[in-house]
């Protein structure tokens, strides 16, 4: 049996007691370790904790090496250790599909993401539309397609996670051109640089999708001891200084309640010019749904 | 200290080890038993796993007797224990901003929701719109906001997850109105219920927002040893047979990918019937932007 495991966010501790369990019995244990990192907890520290070798599982092995990960799983359990939920941002489809044509059996063992638990900010989960991938900008690479996925959401006044980018285990240029196996340092995006370069493709694209005035909550460190929101302006968050990683940011539609409203000004870097851009944002979806209705009004009494 | 912590989708030991330490050593342990329910664990196995007494929360307890539940919670750690993750589909919001009011400390450990562990069946979250509740039909009330939502997530390719019903101590009108605390069996929409619901608000609506040839998703018992997909039509979920709850839909937007579409037809009930289907969502949505791109192309044509 191949076992997908959830991690959860931060700590050993956030695995689940079966998780735990089956972590203990299996022959093998790879974590994945390029799309996330947990961050409370080194490989060493979850090794003493399980008291077994983990092996680090990198897109290379994941991706090209699934007979290695599966061999054996037929008979053996094999744990599969994923930060997050095993299906939160990757589904490891091609290790499933993988394992189907192999005849192994495939069992997931859940956790929290940030896809759920982002609700600890106060927005319903009901009001969110699609989350994105924001990826860090080069001088001649500025990947924008998440802009469009953030207006759709926008137009019918949904709120958007946005997930930032992660560099693990990355070549420079140089290097990989000359085939030297020598990585970069990990890079994990920033508060500031996500909200700088979002503000430079609403620039770029000036159709006004969103504004610098645009409310937004900055998520640090999510389900960490030092967990952090801050609700500001999109503007604003480019001033921040956010600190250790993880980060991602939530930009807000105009379906916030006043209880939530309430609940982020708890948090607000400043409380009355937050409050002013909520309402902006509520009252221009308000006008715009009273200017549709008198539109079909018309058309309803031109059409009689 | 106020703890808010998530159960997981279906066992006693889905709570993570960080979760049963506070519950083991908290003062009071209480179980919000009304939005949801653990598919494999009574209240009795609970109470036998943590080794301590668990208070069972109805809504009045918690929505009218939050004083009750954070008594001593400034000096004292007190868990309120949800199914899935605390902020999966209710926020608790009041909750916390009545303890916050009272400055007692709020802590969430998170677990997984159907939120987020609804990508087993192998669909990107990311292609996921607003989620919505479906809400039993009753003769003479039938809510049908959630098919605006739907239409939404439709016009922009999303899919729509379809959050079930759950009526747990529910009085009927008569006891209701002769003030008698006598209560209904639970009721827990299946998806044949959901199925048949979502087609008679179809017919009614009559837009085209969805058909009974629509592919969906039938999921259920997420997370539990009976978990169960069906890749089948609306009108062919409206026959199937799903048998002990829980139970949730999803109904699929155009974007899926062929990995996705491959990952699904393993468990599809007819699985030419499905391809077919959701090639005819695929394909539609590529000539709609045909005939988008084409007509801001004569726009722009108009305009020289």
């Amino acid at each position: 049996m191949l076992y997908l495991i959830g991690l959860g966010l931060s700590s050993c501790e956030d695995i689940t007691v079966r998780g735990l369990k089956v972590v203990q019995r299996a022959k093998r244990v790879y974590l994945e370790a390029y799309t996330s990192i947990l961050m409370t907890a080194s490989v060493e520290d979850l090794t003493a904790f399980y008291g077994r070798e983990v092996i680090v599982a990198d897109r290379e092995l994941v991706e090209s090496g699934s007979d290695e990960i599966l061999a054996g799983a037929d008979k053996d359990d094999i744990a599969f250790l994923v930060v997050g939920d095993p299906f939160g941002a990757t589904t490891h489809t091609d290790l499933q599909l993988r394992a189907r044509e192999l005849g192994i059996a495939v069992e997931a063992i859940h956790n929290a993401s940030v896809m759920n638990a982002v609700g600890a900010c106060g927005l319903q989960l009901y009001n969110f539309g699609q989350a994105v991938s924001l990826v860090f900008f080069t001088d001649s690479w500025k990947p924008d397609s998440y802009y469009d996925r953030v207006r759709e959401n926008r137009a019918i006044g949904l709120h958007t996670l946005v997930l930032l980018d992660i560099k693990v285990k990355e070549q420079s240029f140089e290097n990989m051109a000359r085939g030297r196996l020598i990585y970069e340092p990990p890079r994990y995006m920033s508060i500031e640089t996500a909200a700088s370069q979002m503000l430079e493709t609403a620039a770029t694209r000036a159709d006004g999708t969103y504004t610098g005035d645009t409310p937004c909550v900055a998520v640090s460190r999510l389900g960490s001891p030092t967990q952090k929101f801050v609700a500001a302006t999109l503007a604003e968050l480019a001033e921040i200084e956010s600190g250790e990683p993880l980060h991602s940011l939530v930009m807000l539609g105009s379906r916030v309640h006043e209880l939530e409203l309430e609940f982020l000004l708890e948090f607000a870097l400043d409380r009355e010019r937050f409050r002013t851009a909520v309402l902006a944002e509520t009252s221009a979806a308000a006008a715009a749904a009273k200017a549709a209705a008198e539109a079909a009004a018309e058309v309803a009494s031109d059409s009689d």
